[in-house]
């Protein structure tokens, strides 16, 4: 420990605010490891939807300091026999379910050494009593906050070669040449934010045109100054992202997490 | 301070995050006791609901670590003069308004030494000035930053015997030989959290059925691995749950705070 | 750094707690500044609406330490040219886009040695790579960091003179001789802070009614401890507030954000 100032938990879960469910995570690992840094990610995650909770991890994890240890907790199959893991990747841990949470971080790491899957399968660095349902406070929370103490993440238990993978959305060709896109997440301002990469768009991304039912935008802009109802924007994520200037286009286009785009590259000017 | 790593403070409250009366109290906070470490139970207990606050209160208290600071803020009778108080009791303080917030952990705890109730008196450990809407700021985080800071709980007022009590929700016997319980708390998941401890389960729960309105959960179940429409977990806060299996039991069944459940005991299967 | 025990970075916006925002904000300080102490003020404030920002950092900063390091971040101009800076006041710094956010704070402060206005130029102290939708995440919360980190905020770009001005409401005074107040903030449990100050209320404020549509309410309160349906309090805020006693103002009166209230001087009953 004597070399790590101060280590950082980040936390991702399903769990909302509303309740103690988060409040007694920090409880327990304020108890196992009092210098633990605790950063919420968010608790937003749409309950019990393991490929919003994947997609908030992927473009968050990239921010945090290496050794950060991510907790994710969106956990439908709790109390079943799924397995609950601690993997390392990208230089951090990442503790939570089996169930396709970290497999996009998994498949998109590169292979440096030291990288792998654990089964948590030891007791010891588990509460005393473990519920059927609150694996958060039971197991994984303690598990990280052990973690950030310096154990040796083999006493976790036994290494594994394989997680579960979680197919991840992606832009569709269409036969008459356009592209569908799909809505992977509505942010508070109601942007809507596409699987499109930024990094896949076209060399000349002021031709193409983004239809969300019958309402279009034109080009992919830098800002929201403009009078345009509906505009596409490289978003912060790196993703392309519907919004509406000054208002929700959520609300305008009434698109939701699921919804479809459709992509289509616009004649270029005639020369002359 | 020298022996004492780095002070918790758990902040429970129904100021919701919408405004600054959360934020506030921590920056008092970090100006009394810099090296505190705020942990937030939740600050959405339900406006004005005492017992709610105590219920969750009770459920989360057990996760912290020794010598947390809790700070419990539903006050209603913010202004009048409710007496503010700090208790002393399972080896933590309880810092707030004496208004049976507190209560239930006072009846609850051992006879363990030191514990003790103080009323707050000596303004010298509150803010310069005290308005008379929030004491949260003006007097419960400072009293409790002083507390982590290391004072003399003994400089804060006298000791009292006596709290204000606040009567519990307790599962009813019905004339028929059936049960009432009432549903405490609606989790974010929109589970039913009754008054029916998991220890007060009959021996042989699978035989008792949970009756919602026209819905019915029958037995006691581990985890939400199932077809059935509405089912009865043994919850993690210690409480019997009624959940829907991938769905929201508040929103199948139209059931909230103070609903009530009818338990039956079931025949058992006639041996053969 | 030696003599700094432990930095505060506050932070302010607009940005709610749905999404990743925060988090991913609270991650590159804690790269940058491994032991800063961040707290949320509040996230909530109104999307795009840099008066709300504005008045819920006025009414909150006080409570902070000395030196902590203010991020505000509600920026609709974020992308175009609206400058980023860092002011001094009030022995704080203040960071953040140059839209109004801290006018009111600049406008109200001393003439105390050393404060100044600071336009964020040296990309130095930002991340590597700058988004044209977040900078929170790209520039307000790295130079926040470096600033809590000790550098020396003449690095971070010229000093101008001015910034951006708000102009705030006020209460007007009607040709009848009524004043027309304005609701600022709708807080949590319904309550309505207006524009007028505590301080300005007339010495006999117990003959003052406050009007919100049909509903009245008669003197200024210290508590809500009464039948009546609506009070006028004098909030912890410093200004007046209207609030309904065991339920919420906004939802009796139906006034939101910008609604008027009519203030009127009783006449004193006559003498005898």
């Amino acid at each position: 420990m004597s070399d790590r100032p101060r280590p950082v938990i980040a936390l991702l879960t399903d769990f909302g605010l509303q309740d103690h469910f988060v409040g007694v995570m920090k409880g327990v690992i304020a108890r196992i490891c009092p210098a633990a840094h605790v950063i919420d990610i968010t608790h937003a995650i749409e309950p019990q939807s393991v490929a919003h909770g994947a997609f908030v991890l992927e473009i968050s994890r990239g921010y945090f300091p290496p050794e950060t240890v991510f907790v994710g907790v969106v956990d439908p199959g709790v109390g079943t026999n799924r397995r609950p893991l601690a993997a390392r990747m990208h230089g951090s841990w990442f503790v939570g379910p089996d169930n396709g949470l970290f497999s996009w971080i998994w498949e998109g790491r590169g292979s440096a050494h030291g990288d792998r899957i654990i089964v948590l399968e030891n007791q010891r660095y588990w509460l005393a009593e473990v519920s059927s349902t609150f694996h958060g406070r039971d197991v994984f929370a303690p598990v990280a906050a052990h973690l950030a103490a310096g154990i040796d993440p083999a006493d976790l238990g036994p290494e594994v070669s394989e997680l579960v993978r979680l197919e991840r959305s992606r832009p569709q060709a269409l036969p008459d040449g356009s592209t569908c896109l799909h809505v992977l997440h509505v942010d508070r301002f109601g942007n809507l934010i596409t699987d499109l990469r930024t990094s896949d768009l076209p060399n000349e991304p002021e031709l193409v045109t983004f239809s969300v039912g019958d309402f279009v935008a034109r080009g992919v802009r830098r800002d929201y100054a403009t009078a345009d109802e509906l505009v596409a924007v490289a978003g912060s994520a790196g993703y392309v992202e519907l919004a509406a200037p000054g208002g929700s286009a959520a609300q305008i286009t009434g698109a939701g997490v699921g919804a479809t785009v459709v992509v289509r590259l616009r004649a270029a000017a005639r020369g002359g």
